[in-house]
């Protein structure tokens, strides 16, 4: 099984950049289309046809956030990697078909904005989502993967940053029982906070200088 | 926070570029998916459904012309950049967002031709697209972002091109509700003569040569 | 207005490939969209339901072979420019405009398969994206945007061809009214008819060797 | 008819890449949408909901599976090509056109899924794509269009896999009607045992080394 580095082979490496951001693309447009208008229901008010779709507003402005914030982390980690192998292509397939499920948890919360349920499957895609982007660093580290000016410091932060994304989703599913659509804020506060906590646990574990 | 440049990290500039004109296409080719007659339609005459859709056809039109010039504005902007940073990505991300809002606008004002408030989304969103656009230029500029070859006058035309258009959409905002569909006019209109004032300006105020 | 090179302006050039290739291949995507059973149609029998769909099936076809077949055209054309300008940018969005009419024109022969009117704007649709193609080739001719390698012949035979493609359709448009949905025989027999007797003329006319 | 080289021409054999990643990550990002919710079905409780489309998540992972495994196989494909032709380039539309059936079977098979002729119908999608992925090759290799560092091995593992592909998707269609819903368990099965004794078979005709 070769491995597929950056300078040596630039349109393999590219491609897999090409593959995930087109899936990041469409499934951020499709975000759009949910909002669309359909024609049968074009026969009320238009102010009373958008009063009747505010829960299509939330879901949409949550998607975005959850769909811009995974290709942001996506693509901070492919900028750490001197190149893929085999395993981590079929990782990022795999993170790829969870990102597609994006626009299914979305018509969930838009379809059921008061049903905990709803919570916990878009919270457990989210969770998903950061558990093999986070695995897919831990695995690039492990296999040397990862460019030369990386330092153990780089790659402990973002790693931490990896596991308090996943922990707070993780802790969000049963709280969703309790929060109902209150879960959004849980992960809107919690978010900043614990990757602030790990990280100042990460700077107490480590010997010396730079914050 | 590292920035992305474009002769050092090409993979990574070129990927701003893919995201965002991914993001562009599948708006685009929506658009058209919006005229596609749905089964249950195929009952009556075709030429009778053609005339039925007819705010469809008007709505694809300027959606069209609409994401074709966002297209072109992000195109130049980027090609006076030298490289992006976090905020800067930050700030395309949102642009993103606002582009996949263009069907949810196209799927309203096809829907309710007659109705103000759908000229008034419309304008918005576009009001937005603008603002942002400009806000990334400035931002640019204020960053040392900019590519060498970028003349002072070059950044200064872009920049009131960019308030130009989103002054206009903004103007429009109100007289919607006066105009209704001939809102179209006005920015048809407005756009090249409010462009062309402020250019005039911009000429004025500065000391040398040059037109 | 600066020129985009190919080879001084990778990035730039490259991105118009990108936005071109992402319409074709959402477009194409849609087609196969088409096809998708809905859930409602989901009660009748498998075998029956695909039966009923004939027209749906034959409407795939001919666009697939449409959309591959501009896609062709499209990489061919490109393939002759050294760089692009402003204006050729324009013919390009107004082109992939185009295409994206081509589910809308996909849905209206899958709907009414026995009305002309259908087969008129299929082959409108046609004829206009030839019309912009063979006008892309013939602007960039004239501005000097060739690559050094092309040679007057090679022109002239790509320009024939455009012709070619651009006769064929717009001739299939009256037609459409005495054939019905046999255009397609037309279409799909004209068309290398037409092509071939164009290069013999262009070969006649011609002084020297090489066929 | 020229050649289009990894190296000479890397924009055009670019292209040919982004253009199939294109195809891919639309037909996965449509995979995703069959899932999504229809305003019209937010009628019901939630649970129940995801419980009728209890056929539609199985649909999704196994069309997830083929599209995941067919985007891999391309992959593998042009990374051995050094460049590719005319032909190669028909070859590939044709390619990418049967890959935009796959939402099609999904639709299938998530609207039937206890009809034996939804499986013929997904079965012989991808045996097609199989039979021109692994045409591909073939023709690539007469026609000298392999990269310098493929050796007759490598050639003959990835063409024997190919035929494996294509033979399990073959021999599962007349066993669909005996086996239903289980022709599943056959193509996840029979494809890596079929794999792995063509592998053996392939070694036992060498002469010499390496296994």
């Amino acid at each position: 099984m070769p491995r597929f580095d950056r300078e040596a082979q630039p349109a393999e490496f590219g491609r897999v950049l090409a593959f995930s951001d087109g899936v990041f693309t469409v499934a951020l447009t499709l975000l759009g289309l949910d909002l669309a208008l359909s024609e049968a229901a074009a026969r009320q008010e238009l102010s009373q046809e958008l009063l009747d779709r505010q829960s299509h507003f939330l879901a949409f402005g949550i998607s975005l956030w959850v769909v811009g914030s995974a290709w942001w982390s996506h693509y901070r980690l492919f900028f750490l990697l001197q190149g893929v192998n085999g395993p981590l292509l079929a990782l990022n397939i795999i993170y790829v078909g969870l990102v597609v499920l994006i626009p299914f948890a979305q018509s969930v919360l838009s379809g059921y904005p008061f049903e905990p349920l709803a919570y916990v499957i878009f919270g457990g895609v989210l969770a998903a989502i950061g558990t093999v982007d986070t695995g897919m660093l831990a695995y690039a580290r492990r296999c040397g993967l990862l460019r030369g000016h990386v330092t153990p410091d780089d790659e402990r932060v973002e790693l931490l940053t990896g596991v308090a994304y996943v922990l707070t989703f993780v802790a969000s599913l049963p709280l969703a029982y309790l929060l109902g659509p209150l879960t959004i804020v849980i992960w809107l506060l919690f978010l900043p906070v614990s990757r602030l906590l790990l990280k100042f646990q990460a700077r107490d574990n480590r010997p010396g200088v730079r914050g």
